[in-house]
């Protein structure tokens, strides 16, 4: 992700000041790389770099929480990779440390830069879309597929106790809260854990998730998340119906939303002509010209510095939406190992 | 559903003797208009007639039992439409009364028919998608989206406790069931009703009703159901995902599969040369002209008849799979109520 | 063909009375396996059956032109597959004799019985996809893609000089005339033969054909045929843009038409309640349980029938069609040859 | 297009050192916008200014030679938009002063930088497609649907005299040929201009042109190319039939590509472990976050820049193709005006 976050910086005009890796050679291996003037030799000199307006945290999920401190000490804004903590507590702290710090916290939640997005989540707002009856979700990959596929991720003291939930699932919840406004009230849930050991490691973290949900506006929802998913991605898909309309979304073709009618659905295209001004926005390309994953990478990057200069960007993800995801992921949690509903 | 049935009876060969409706004068009507021979008054006279060998029961769901039991207790054989009967306690019973009588007895859950869908489940049972570890599945419908849209489907009286789930969701559960040949061990169920009224109806029973479920085998599951989802007509899709490869289905495309795979996923047609024996028998058309909802109806009411006459077609939906799908119905309905998992 | 004409004949009501192949053996095993009560030893022994009233010619191609004038002179309707002759010269004959005979002599161009093709049709009709610009069409199969496929079809003395135009092309041409009412009247067409030989025959018809062309009402066209099309069964796509509104058609997946439109294009589905009458009057299933191949080819056999009895559905597709599809394969031969635009 | 530019080249590294519009202010303008370090009252202060490297032309068509000249004669490097002139003997002059110049000297054909193009590319070259028989392709948009909708390039002085075919034609016909490494030897084709005026401009380049080719390898193809099609946005679709294999690409959507396949179709991912080395270089995110029309421009950018280091990248578009661009746009051209079919 190191190279994601770096590109957006650029392409805000940011200048990549100095880079911190686990070790000193990491760090220089990595200024080099990704094109930095200097390598810090750790996060304390890394945040206490005079020209450091701004440090991204993304390093491993059990690091976060401390690094993000760290930055918030220094009173420099942060952007930290998801989740911001591998506990709801750590979580809250962060929060609560960010508020007093009064600097600017965000954690990319980079599918809500996707323009078709944005256009969605005001259909939604101005009633268009009418009131929300179902919602059906998923986010799905295939890269841990198989027992020999191995990554910090399955391990649960680098990565914390819920991995597909934490890492994929928590993109699917912020979206369709996002979205619609409406908030998930109640789950049930059920994990799966293929493989005992990956590697030489034993994993006890879940590699695929089920829920049912209900949420506050009254809606009914099915989601599903697994990282074992034969052909899938990347692919977050939500079809959220409505009383007059439902929404279609995939993120892995953002270019296109499905608004489906009783009479004749409707496919969407992401061209600026005829989308909400916070969906035409972000538009940087005609349409039919895709736009991609860079590209709200780099509007997320761009409107968290938007915010470092006193501006107030419609739909940027602070630490309070990263707590959220961590509250979700717990009751996630918690509902698979009690076997019952959980209330949030 | 009658011209549909009677369309396949004819295409089986059948000579469409008589029908009975709800009055002589309504039986006079649909022999008119579907080709009968005759009319019946009564479905006692229906059942007695001596050139009957075979009588669909496709009426409101309340009378099925009474009217299957009839055709059993005269010896004839049946094709009673889903739900089979409004509780579980009838439908047992006709179960029993089937075996009883030595007659082919059997429920229309005619997605199996799709040559497509044999060749999904001739793929799972030789190993080539491995084991299963997580199913989506909906099943979404919007032709009861607004309050004026009425049905006798939406009075508990004729259509029992259960509408939406009973009458679509219990399609989707059997198709899953029949392909995978796992079986769905526990769930726990959420559902809706988005309008107490419909027409000058009160209407207690379901639009919706999301779940996520476990398998004998170990997976798990996230279900959709239903019937005010705008855009979708009758699309039941499943996207069942295994060790090696995941099956994508929607019922309203039969004539492709998806299979997902790591390394390049395959569309594979519904083309008779490549396909299992079972799938192939039912191919009537050269690949690419797309066959349908009747050509399954036919293929159905074909085996039907063929067991009629002694052979044994492979996949062949009897009561014991309509009791089945009133068992789930009510589990889901349990869950729903008591607000806790439920395991069959 | 033949089991797709019996079931399409007996679907609309008539009985199977006779039926003749090529040999009285042949005959007999057709009655057989397509449950025709006789098998005629000839063609003029049944063309002279007095239960007779329609025939079906589905023959060799170099048969249709002879076959079908011995139904007519008998003075009964006749159903010819097309191409209806291998000669314009005949197919201008069979026209006449048609007429004068006054029967019903219809040829199968079946892909106008899809509903939404006749929705299509009306709103063209109406001006509602304005002037037409645009037409890209192809109609692609890969059934004769090596060496080894081998048919009488390949053949010129059973098939006619024309192979790919005459067999699918004919039906591209005729189904963009049907819908638009606009008619192609100059075009430049290059053709290709894969294969020297195929089994042990010589092949000098084409496997495939690329025309560009311009209609009477100013619209520019590509379009390419060709049965050597690696994926592609019976894939006839059309994609005629109007001033106002794009038409996208696939005849692989007849339940939904695509218009595109600038500002968000539509999915129109086959839904009878949403549907222009002569579209709506094909529908015999609910929106989403899909129609097919033989519902068309059902429709196409009642229509005729009909006919006959004095009706005049509308589009019914008569031996003038036929006449027309010979005309342009007959241009299409002449362009290729001749390295020139050939005008209609 | 210069934000295009310019963000592409801040990508890749380089310094935005000076930019020149049609008059000073616009210069500054455009400087501020698009953040260059300072505005050049002309291009000739531009192309001699001593930091400059590298120029981009991004100016109305009738400019790109004369300029493009004045950089080579500067001997400096040059990226010149297409069409890299409006007459086929100011392109090969243009051809010839760059190779005099020994400069890198390219053109931003950037289909080809779709990772997944590169992969189509080599599977051809590997001969895994099989040799060649048809091609079908299109290139629609419909930003000029109106006699409202109007722009610079629809005028012949500024433009030149073809638009359609010569914008976005040259495209489809560089991609085909990019990816097959075969050629189209022969044409003939017919154009369309629907509005004689737009706004209050006299309008004589073409809204469309339809072609039929042949290739050296003895393919046919079907062309279509039009910027008044209804609900599409900038749709390259290329569907090339080999022995083998069907490839099918579309541009709007180029994280997939389509391979036919008789028994069973592929749909291979834009996924760095599963391609050719050309085309995994070109994978900048993981598989399925999506790679757009930014990412292409830059790759090409900076392949370009690499070429100017002395590197010799893969695939990278020169005026070379340029001027076969100009040639086969001349070759329609002719081919419209005489009605003939026209050799290159």
């Amino acid at each position: 992700m190191a190279s994601v976050h770096s590109r957006a910086a650029r392409a805000a005009g940011a200048t990549l000041v100095a880079v911190a890796s686990s070790s000193p050679e990491r760090s220089r291996a990595a200024a080099e790389q990704l094109g930095f003037a200097s390598a810090a030799s750790s996060v304390e000199e890394l945040v206490a770099h005079p020209d450091v307006d701004v440090v991204h945290v993304c390093t491993p999920n059990a690091l976060h929480a401390a690094q993000a401190e760290a930055v918030l000490a220094a009173g420099k804004h942060v952007v930290c990779e998801k989740p911001l903590a591998t506990s709801v507590t750590d979580a809250e702290r962060l929060v609560e440390l960010a508020e007093q710090a009064g600097v600017v916290a965000t954690v990319p939640f980079v599918y809500r830069f996707y323009p078709l997005v944005r256009e969605a989540r005001a259909r939604f707002a101005a009633g268009e879309m009418g009131r929300i009856t179902t919602v059906l979700g998923s986010y799905l990959q295939d890269w841990l597929l198989t027992a020999d596929d191995d990554n910090w991720r399955v391990d649960v003291t680098d990565g914390g106790r819920s991995r597909a939930f934490g890492d994929i699932g928590s993109h699917l919840v912020d979206l369709l809260e996002f979205i619609t406004a409406d908030r998930v009230v109640a789950l049930a849930a059920s994990k799966s854990t293929v493989f005992g050991t990956r590697g030489d490691r034993p994993v006890s973290t879940e590699d695929a998730v089920a829920l049912t949900c209900q949420t506050e506006g009254g809606a009914i929802g099915s989601l599903l998340v697994s990282q074992v998913a034969p052909g899938r991605k990347n692919r977050l898909h939500l079809e959220i119906a409505g009383a007059e309309q439902t929404l279609g979304l995939d993120t892995e073709q953002p270019e296109t939303i499905w608004l489906g009618r009783r009479a004749g659905s409707q496919l969407l295209p992401r061209d600026a002509d005829q989308l909400a001004p916070d969906a035409a926005r972000l538009c940087r390309v005609p349409a039919g010209h895709p736009m991609g994953y860079q590209d709200a990478f780099d509007a997320f990057a761009a409107d968290t510095y938007a915010a470092t200069r006193g501006e107030e960007p419609e739909g940027l993800p602070r630490f309070a939406d990263g707590l959220r995801a961590g509250r979700i992921t717990q009751a996630v949690l918690d509902s698979c190992e009690q076997g019952t509903w959980v209330r949030l």
